[in-house]
């Protein structure tokens, strides 16, 4: 019914040409047009894909999970659009066994098989470790959000910044020391973003950011492990401006790491709102 | 290009036939044709529209929110399908001034302007009241989620539930008793539901289920109130059975309250998982 | 610093008395006091707790994916708290090879462990399912949100219910009726949840509701693909109302199937609300 | 129970001092002690406060609305807290009439409460159009979420940029070119941020973006406006980057905005992932 004729008489920008190679009457490329506006476009892609892919671990093993996954590339002014199924056949035929350089691998073919300058890929899933209760010794797993996400350039160039959301506990030092018994203490979320070199497991950097709160939150706790983590917390009183300068303590102290962005906020259980702290921190620049 | 013809050969299961009144070819009511497949719809509308409403204040005033909005009503075995349209109608008109009334009578409009022998409404919002420091008697405004549901049978009858989502403190009985200082505690959310005869106030159902948590939330504590409500949540340890108890004992003792549903979830600080305990109770049934 | 005598006093109902072992002073188990305020709780326990999961799929092989969770117990009136830290184990012992007689398992495990009357289990998770496309036969894996519930009553009878989430695309009859060309469509998710008797796997329970939508959705679509399922759309329109009758029409037909809710919400491509229908159906009834 | 003296005991970075005006025994001003970690704070303040607002329409009334609002300010490296009670009071305050130049407003009396070089304020919230529908001119309520943010630097100079996300319709220039009949179209969300000088209305941008897609969307559609939007879609074909682009073409010939960064998602109806498509300009570039 609809010629190519027609769409370009529709289309109101008037913008797009017939095809470039003219012999694909029966079913045409619109995406292949040329495109007159004369506005290149920065990201075009696909958006919150959820896929299963399998990671590496840092004890050698591999994890499964569900990742939430966006993929761009650039475009350039003079092309009418992208070509969205190559997006899902890259995906497809690259999950297994995913690592920050497989991202990067991943950006790279994006970029030929789109034939695009720059490709940038995001991925966020649900990520667990294995944690001892502090006494009694009970193993459990805890959820920890990670990201990874890659941009490579029109020199080929990856740019990696991989990113971590780890839930703990903070206590607050004005409560404990105006009170004469007791102390608000609430959940918050740390999430840290890094670029580094050399090698960087998941695991190194929940460590590296759990540790700068007031306690850290288990799957199984007793009651010797409640006790511990309980007097743990109050004897670590955090505000979120202590837990993100602890946390940028630490980071600035890794030599792998080049930069980073550190935010806590804190479900305040005193408050129907949040407390929050961010620091970013490009260490090329001191 | 398409034709009722066309259509009543293309729907898979057979069932539509040619409009009762056969004279609407130009602009058919497609939604008005008969229906073979023998099955009755128990709800049919719009879900999640988003609309300003103005609500009646317990001090007399009003106050203006958003609320998100669902609209149903049923639809007989014979007929194919409702008029959508006709419900955001209803909606334009009424929405000043909301009550429980006004909300059974919009829920009876609903049935009469759809045909229908049933009809629902529910409208969820963000509520503010304005609460004072507990000390130094610093005003704030508080927020509260509440919901006015009503469904109104083929009899007229209609049955109007309220509830109310109260966000409050609760501090751990068992961390308090096991520690040596301190005590686990996090905000926690506590929703109650509750079919009523006389009058209910928003402001009256918070209040009943606030008073059930270790302390309540405020929205600007200065220091003097900061050890307050510290102490006063260590003074009131609850765990999440509790918090629903005591919310259940108020419930029970309130005559105009007939039946109930009371939840709360607790943001336990330790974990990273909930604690949730719920109880509902019809009065009539005992 | 807190001792049982001291919690006694502070808690408002009174309620709470020292332990029945008497010997516990050291760390009290406050959960297993007894409470004197006559009220049981329908359910407590742990909600949103996020865990891998391993099932096994129609095919004979395993997927390993993300569940949040839900886990309860009944509460008798006479014990003032459930021991929460008694679920995460029971979970953690048995998330390999899920199946829903695995399920009730865990649900009979958990009423023994809290030495309860009911206990309540519920899953949700994300599903992937291998589609080829419509003309390519091009592969993909497209995400269904699936969940397993188990309630097990005070008699043993274990009451499973699986659901399942199916996004597809609907096509406006009566847009395509009343209009010169085009017709509005959009993506929809309809919701199935049922309980059966025998063998019913999460891709049968799919394939019945998807059917029932004016197309399915694919993750990779090459151009013959894409037309083929925009013409399939517009040959299948369907309102709200047709796409869960036309799913009765199919679980009415299947005799393993005892009971169904089915729903479906169709994101209307020229409003910014849902159209919104649901049909319940209990086969003992009738 | 504690005292200054164990509270800088106990935290670990040993960091915090005796406050600097040694008389607050009773009840110190944590918050005030100095802070050696040496580590500047870009961002602390306030998250997800939700609060009541009115605001200035561009027809000369006022429109209340619930907001969901950020407010920041940086703090110096020798400082341990900022007062997190006192951004609240200037919202408090500040409440009715909002505009543009009154966020600025607030903005800087943040950095002067609260004693900082940089302040930051963000609200999000639902604003409400009435839109006649295309042909019955029936009135109806559309939603938009808008957002202003204003970041003040440590000269005073304010930073504002307005925000709309636009609910519209899109069809798929490809799937209408390749099928016989019918093309797939959707829901799609358009995001514009922008900075600009003179006066700029929410309307206004909303308006310009909206104009951008295959058709608007409405709250009330009779038939004869459904078939109207319906062949006006059809009409208007249009990839995710033709939206974005045909939305810069307007922005760019707009000489009030000096600034935009535009956005589209595609909620397409052939998958369960959404098309995407991204064009940030900043106008002094070039």
């Amino acid at each position: 019914m609809a010629t190519p004729a027609d769409t370009s008489a529709t289309i109101k920008t008037g913008a797009t040409e017939t095809p470039a190679n003219g012999v694909c009457k029966a079913m045409p490329d619109v995406q292949g047009f040329s495109d007159r506006r004369q506005i290149a476009i920065d990201r075009v892609g696909v958006k919150n894909v959820t896929y299963p892919i399998t990671l590496k671990t840092r004890n050698g093993g591999s994890e499964t999970t569900v990742a939430t996954i966006d993929m761009y590339v650039s475009l350039p002014h003079d092309r009418k659009g992208t070509h969205m199924s190559r997006f899902l056949e890259v995906l497809s035929e690259n999950r297994e066994g995913i690592r920050p350089e497989k991202i990067n691998a991943i950006c790279r073919e994006l970029r030929e098989r789109l034939d695009a300058e720059d490709a940038h890929v995001r991925l966020e899933f649900v990520y667990f470790i294995e944690k001892q209760a502090p006494v009694t010794k009970q193993p459990g797993l805890l959820d920890y959000r990670v990201s990874f996400e890659c941009a490579v350039d029109s020199q080929g160039n990856a740019d990696f910044v991989m990113g971590v959301s780890v839930p703990a506990a903070s206590l607050c030092p004005c409560s404990r020391e105006i009170s004469e018994y007791g102390a608000h203490n609430q959940r918050c979320q740390i999430d840290a973003e890094v670029r580094f070199t050399g090698e960087l497991w998941i695991e190194d950097l929940v460590t590296m950011v759990e540790d700068a709160a007031s306690a850290p939150l288990y799957s199984v706790l007793k009651r010797p492990d409640e006790k511990f983590v309980t007097e743990q917390a109050y004897d670590n009183p955090k505000f979120v401006e202590d837990i993100v300068r602890d946390a940028a303590l630490t980071l600035n102290a890794d030599e792998r790491i080049t930069w980073y962005s550190v935010r806590s906020e804190n479900f305040e259980s005193i408050h129907n709102h949040n407390a929050y702290a961010q620091i970013t921190m490009d260490k090329s620049d001191t």
